[in-house]
């Protein structure tokens, strides 16, 4: 009956992120919690033998999920049946001392979710490099940018990836501001106030305050909270869930643009060596990966509903109507963000263009988003404003007509304008004047190198980011 | 790294609902639905072998998941590796034709989400059955209702109990109404046309029809939808998932009162045999269970958010934006309602109330809540209304600023009020009037009436439902 | 100060529906139920003179919103309020006898519920009859239709239109049958035992009864709740708000569709008369009403998360921390409802196509989509199919790849094919296959038809559907 | 017709939040923007007269709303009619020059949000301070912290309330990060090349540089964003919204706290002078204002969804689906969360606590709680331990079931262990180890300290929020 795995983990999320997160794994995180609190607290002065924390420290990676299910089936309570069996492993009986079971699970929790952000922080990293190199091959790739998805003006494909970039860049470093600041509960007894480990120490405060620093550094967080009750506030958790749906909105804008252009032929997102479109029609390909991030980004909002819900709903000094929920939420919304980056990882790295197709589209509206141009020409040449901008108005209009009409088949705007006396420019100069807009994209090419510099200093604070491959993906 | 389950399944959800969704089952919900539809094709004149038919039938339970797998890492089309290896094991390729992938994926997980609304429909039955039971036990124990969590008047705990029932009750009829109508999407092509049926069955329209209807029986639901496209319309998945929404919201409720009383000890979720409260504070009953109820409910509207960004997002005849989703929203509502269901039954049996704590409280508000009555009375031995009312005003100010400062610990507002010449009425009299409250609660023993009737008509749909014992609980 | 609009009521709502929100209107509706209460308890028996009625009816008209506030500035309870002013109008004292607050406000929350259900159902008829009317014209309007955005087979857009109209039909079902059985909270007092009412008539439960069916017909209500506490389930709400978001559904979908349709110039949403487009480029039609029917769409969904908070959440007999949420979110759901219709309507009633830029596009891609057909042909003429399988196969990647790279701008396969004697079919012979399935749509025609018949029974339904007119829309 | 106020607005937000949205305010941020433009773009060499920008400096404030909707009307287009109003009124023609809608409104937008942050972080500073203000004042009144809704151990009130204050001064920090490094979109044209400004200075890139830092300056905002398009990053939003969601939650707890709080009649959130109860019930004093705070947020919860839903949706250089979505979300989040605030302050301000009912309460669970003391003294004494552990143990079941079955009133657990010889421990000492528990709350009082502190740290940061007197609420 325990066949069903979650699909999160199982098909999208990657090896370390399913590490920070298996019941193995946390069993071990909590196991070496346990044996940090224990030595800190002999250093301190309790009587703990140090062969027993040996004892403790041998057996620590002997994980036997079943035996603790069974356990728990009759203690009704997770960590009492955790404890007996670490203590059953190791032969004796001095973990958890002056704590309760959220002394321990709390933190433990909250180690694993900053061990997630810092895989996740990774991956946006790796990203950000990817995306930079992407950008940098197309930064002079001119293509119709769209506004209200129809032709607007000139931009380039490396501008249009700098642009996404530029989103990720920005939830990346409110990421970091998150990780940076993020306090653990530390040990403060059941109700918050450190009575037990107090009593524990006869009433020595100081020796608790170092207790409890020596901890969090075992825990590898910069900071403890101060007033906290039995539990942290799950406010933090709506932080943590809303940066992931912040973090990841970049690509899945990316991707919903990507579709965008699929569907127009100017781009996809590639196929693996091997991989076959339908049998029955050879030319379509997918965007199914792109697809699947968006499908990654409804889940995530979906999770942040449920951490919103939590949070602002602490009866006194807390409850566990959140325990539920926060199994199923924090795993699968960091499975989620996971695998959604890899799944965009692959795309970056697979994604193609068709600088015909795009050509082609190019040369359809070009003259439409060149008209001021020929506008200001006119008036040059001596035309009246308001002449020549009705007259432009005419043919611009006359010609859209005929093209959406099929009259025609290309736009033959110009052709129309160097037939009219009003504006006085010949077809040379219209030319002319065309083939120069077609690679004018305002500050697009500076741009993207703004982008990629800053990518720069993110390539140079994660190591790994540059030349990250993400693994093969279903 | 196939290690990690599903929270929600493995814990929570019992044997039915795994059976819907685990990843076997749906492999053999599939094989079965190709059988189906290979059966009346063969009956409406498609050459398809009789022995070929039984091959595949033979074969139908032989799942093997790992394979499955490895087919679909090579393929990365997860319904192509499931027609090679059901065709592999039979020995012969007749499955699938002039079908499209969600020609059957579409029907299994409708089938899938049918037969989970069954189970689901079966639990809120029993969970009728059993209020009602409760209801009926303390139709008259009398509490003091609470509104704004203040007392307010009186009434019955079994009226309360039917006020979450009522609440129930209609929920459960909506959700037959759902049921009744729910159409699958049917045989309907790749872009809803039913352009390759047609074609395999030379144009005959009519054979189509009669294929789909026999489909559509085999999957017992009642009716095909005429206009679809790639996909039946996500829509239905916002309405089912809002259903479960709905449905739970009573138990819910429920549950969040009850922990109120808990907190006040007059009722408790109860104790399973053996089971322990903090070693340290005996007196320390945690209302878990029904905390855990409030968290399922916290998921499902998680998983509402994500069905909502489904609905109204369908790029032309469809996309697998949704296929991720759907994988983990569907099976996940459906875990966490028949989790919660399950919970809040035994719940139900368990539960246990404080009958002294209760008349405890009754006692000490009783007299606020009955001062329009001694007016009442006043007023006949010839007081002036006015005056009288002024009289009690007083006199109830006065006990309730005693009674928090300390100075008094028993509500003695009679003693004043019969000490108080302006209302004339005495301490006998008022002492009878007071009794006469004690146990007077509007309707509220008819309504409970109403509700047993009501529970016994929904006993008579689901035979279950009487006498349904949830299994043990973690 | 007050100087700030709704929204949503001034910019997008309709007038019927401003009528059931505006606060005008509710002072309005509930001095209609307070005088319907009066003359039902004067009916049964309680003494309230005839005159002291008629006074109240001749003044239930003035409503003065800001004398009602300054009233509440001082009560802190705005129904106190509101009788007051109401009381003091009338020259007499006989509304609210033997209710509280919550009897008059309930009643008259679901009396507006239930009434701006039937402008939304009202306006999702006419919507199917201007979609109806749509798919018709339409009916034999090939094009091809896209799953995940690629060209997949051929349809028509009037079936198209169809797939969404029979989202909508369903749902608007599912509503109907939601209104049909959605019940009055009634007179059921301060906790819903009916006390105080029993009591002003002397513990005569059939007369109270009497006086509640009348009360409820007086709404227009099928049916009262037999068990409520203080207020009616909140789940009732999410059941509201969950269908609105469900009959919407369609409606986005379409939209979204057709701004991918504009983006392709294969349709667009049309232009009222004398509109003009972006100065600069006179091509750039904007699918803005699409794009607000989305964003409508994406509000539902947010005050469908804001209904699912309130479910479940009940504390005993019920509080009013669902009260600023319910002030705003019942009314503003609504009205965006109300305004997606309204915009949609006027996409329905002014959208175009361009036939040619369709035909272009058929052109472009139906050789690939009738592979299948030159397949069996190509056996038929003698060829092994496994040969000509291949061969078709290697001139349609082919082809496609010349597509994207502008080798070629005409998809040629036809000719590649005529041109290879593994097959052995002529040209004639491709151009006349290809000729038919042009035109050839599986059972399109038909779905249409069926549409148009569902649709005529809404229009008898709903009389007003047929050729509703949407007012100008900003 | 524009009769329908917003409900939020006018009911619950302060003028200053007012101010920030009201349209009239609206269109005068979005003048003063245009005459920030021109004067930067006249110092740049711009041929823009002096006397035309002082024309329109003069008539900026006058503001008519019903002409501008009427130009609307006909124009279709908001900004535009905007433009025409602001020209007529000034009687020339030179703003926006070089500009698109987006350069206004989108920076203006953001203007809008950057300020209603100012008006809530200075809320938060002025709670953060009153809630310092009331746990310092009862920093020593103990308490009965509750885990799980039941009494667990001892803690103080003023430690409970600086529990929820590390809650939001985390909180707070986190908001000051956001406004710290919110980026304005700045002048970046139709599709973010800033093409049009680049071609009004004729290809001067830096000069349009100097425009843009001006103009952020105008601002009041750090910083541009390096790579946007048409629109800033909907994410943005999102971290807005969360942010508030966050920052409410804290209060929201507390609010929840303060209502069980008043079930148990140990506090409750105090009444104006001269508000009535109700009258029937003359104890009944509703949390009311604690109901609406979780009112409050549950909107904001549903604002959040609405964010989530625009984050990761960005089709190519942006749409306007979120244009009716941003009009309505970032407008009613803040004034929701500008109405929570102003009556959270309202019920630090007036909140009263029962000090003898808590006396009451302590007294029941005191003997509960202090049964480890007991057991160590018993050890002490000569016992064994488990011998001891096992006594106590009967002895405080057996007095918990005494008192739940109404057979004692009071907790006489002392008594039952005094007499109990396998302890051996007397009366008097048992009374004096009670004694000494009742005050015993681990480091509560020094937390407090450590709260007061921080808060004197916003203080000095935020001038206004020591001493801010909230308004009178409704």
């Amino acid at each position: 009956m325990s066949s069903i795995p979650n699909v999160l983990a199982e098909r999208y999320a990657t090896a370390p992120m399913q590490a920070v997160w298996s019941p193995a794994g946390k069993v071990i995180l909590e196991r070496e919690f346990w044996i940090a609190v224990m030595k800190a607290q002999a250093e301190l002065g309790l009587d703990i033998p140090e062969q027993d924390i040996s004892a403790y420290e041998k057996v620590k990676d002997q994980v036997d999920i079943d035996s603790i299910m069974q356990r728990e089936r009759i203690t009704r309570h997770d960590v009492k049946a955790r404890i007996e069996e670490f203590c059953e492993l190791a032969g004796c009986e001095h973990i958890h001392k002056g704590m309760t079971s959220r002394d321990l699970t709390e933190n433990v929790e909250q180690l694993q979710i900053h061990r997630a952000l810092a895989v996740i922080a990774d991956k946006a990293a790796a990203t950000l490099s990817a995306m930079a190199r992407r950008a940098g091959q197309w930064q002079q790739l001119y293509i119709s940018a769209r506004t209200h998805n129809v032709a607007a003006q000139t931009t380039t494909f490396g501008k249009r990836i700098a642009m996404f970039g530029g989103e990720l860049l920005d939830a990346l470093d409110d990421l970091e501001g998150i990780m940076a600041s993020y306090p653990a509960r530390g040990l403060k007894g059941a109700v918050g106030t450190q009575l037990d480990q107090i009593a524990l120490f006869d009433g020595d405060m100081a020796k608790v305050a170092k207790l409890e620093s020596r901890i969090i550094s075992h825990l590898g967080i910069s900071r403890t909270a101060d007033n906290v009750g039995q539990i942290y506030p799950r406010s933090m958790d709506l932080r943590i869930v809303s940066s992931l749906a912040s973090l990841t909105a970049a690509p899945s804008s990316f991707c919903k643009t990507l579709r965008l252009m699929a569907g127009h032929e100017l781009a996809g997102e590639g196929f693996a060596e091997g991989q076959v479109g339908s049998s029955a029609m050879p030319h379509k390909m997918n965007a199914r990966s792109c697809e699947r991030v968006n499908g990654f980004h409804v889940l995530l909002k979906g999770y942040l509903t449920m951490a919103g819900s939590l949070s602002g709903d602490q009866w006194n000094e807390g409850d566990v109507s959140c325990s539920v929920v926060r199994r199923v939420m924090l795993a699968d919304a960091f499975f989620a963000a996971d695998g959604l980056f890899e799944t965009f990882l692959t795309i970056l790295e697979q994604m193609e263009v068709y600088p015909d197709v795009i050509a082609g589209e190019n040369e359809r509206y070009l003259p439409f988003l060149t008209t001021t141009t020929f506008l200001m020409e006119a008036v040059k040449s001596g035309a009246g404003r308001e002449v020549a901008h009705e007259a432009i108005k005419e043919h611009a209009v006359a010609t859209l007509r005929a093209l959406r009409a099929g009259e025609i088949k290309e736009n033959d705007l110009l052709s129309r304008l160097a037939g009219d006396s009003r504006l006085g420019i010949g077809q040379d100069r219209l030319d002319e004047l065309l083939a120069a807009a077609e690679t004018r994209a305002g500050a697009a090419e500076s741009q993207v190198d703004a982008f990629s510099e800053a990518v720069s200093r993110i390539e140079k604070k994660y190591p790994g980011a540059h030349g990250y491959k993400p693994g093969a993906i279903l």
